[in-house]
């Protein structure tokens, strides 16, 4: 996409294209949805996004998303001290928050640990959780099923056991989304659900 | 995607959603990357789409839109003021001009006759195109080969032969597959079929 008859417009696509997953054609369509719309839509945009970026916290317990110092879920006196779920970010807080069976609060690293990327421990929020490890009882690992996540739960688990070996650390298994077949199910996955097969009493969700 | 632990995410995930294509899990995702990034990032984003909204032009002849009130195509003395090409939109002309076969100029109508959307023509920049019949010798119909686009040349053809009997109407030939958008052809295609354009009354499949 070249010959643009404006600047403006051009200046606008090439940051919007800078976006990851929008291509420079869509980057486009969308500058163009935009000035055929009120400017006020595009001024709600603008602004939402201006609010968001210079105004939000990262929660000085648990690095959650807040418009204020502590979060929404680390204020609750009734969201549990002393259960706290180690996760990615943000959409992981939210997908489990959609599930409304965890009563704990949460811990985000910011990412997980990535040698190839030039991520270490150094570089996620590991601090600040060894500081909270005093008043965990249980200390979940909801972290991604990859070599990563692997990594990086294995790495906490070790740290966190070293100096709190009394911690209950637990993780989320590995198995069957809700509804799949067994057979389109990988090996992987089969292999360690069998492994970690679980008591049949105790396999229905509790309300 | 409920439960955000930030209104601040909230309202910049909900005005990003609204962006035509982009639904709610994108647009979590792209404010966390925009989250991730240095502020001048999200700055350069924001300023660039409020400039564009705010300072672009519709140029006063032909619609394209332009830095100033008229666009550089018709301050370019070289494009030949007596063809013009007849497009819906800005990504045509983008589309034509890349072909880099047209040396003539444009107007850009702003959309196709769709009564099923309320478009008729007193919606779209037909009376400035006929203001600017007299100086036309050629009017090139480049509209998308769907059924509005064929309503739309269709009535252009019939208004500027009515008005100047003597013009020439001529079409892009179907080089295009039906039901597909101009800008999505590949510049061969497109620039075969503006070489190749035939007179407008002979365009029409024949029976």
């Amino acid at each position: 996409m070249r010959n643009f008859s404006s600047k403006l417009l051009e200046n606008a696509v090439d940051q919007i294209s800078r976006l990851p997953g929008i291509g420079r054609r869509t980057a486009v369509r969308l500058a163009i949805h935009l000035l055929q719309q009120p400017t006020e839509e595009t001024d709600a945009l603008t602004t939402a996004i201006t609010d968001m970026r210079h105004r939000i916290y990262s929660c000085r317990h648990c690095h959650n998303l807040s418009d204020e110092e502590e979060c929404e879920i680390c204020r609750n006196p009734a969201r549990q001290a002393e259960t706290v779920c180690v996760v990615q970010d943000i959409r992981d807080v939210i997908a489990i928050e959609n599930t409304e069976v965890f009563r704990g609060r949460y811990h985000l690293l910011g990412g997980v640990i990535s040698p190839i990327n030039g991520i270490g421990p150094g570089e996620l929020h590991m601090d600040t959780l060894w500081k909270r490890l005093p008043e965990i009882k249980e200390l979940i690992l909801a972290l991604p099923a990859t070599t990563e996540g692997d990594t990086t739960a294995y790495y906490i688990y070790k740290h966190a056991t070293a100096l709190r070996p009394d911690i209950r650390v637990t993780t989320i298994p590995r198995g069957l989304s809700v509804g799949d077949e067994l057979e389109y199910a990988d090996e992987a996955t089969l292999g360690r659900s069998m492994l970690n097969r679980i008591d049949f009493q105790n396999s229905f969700a509790k309300p």
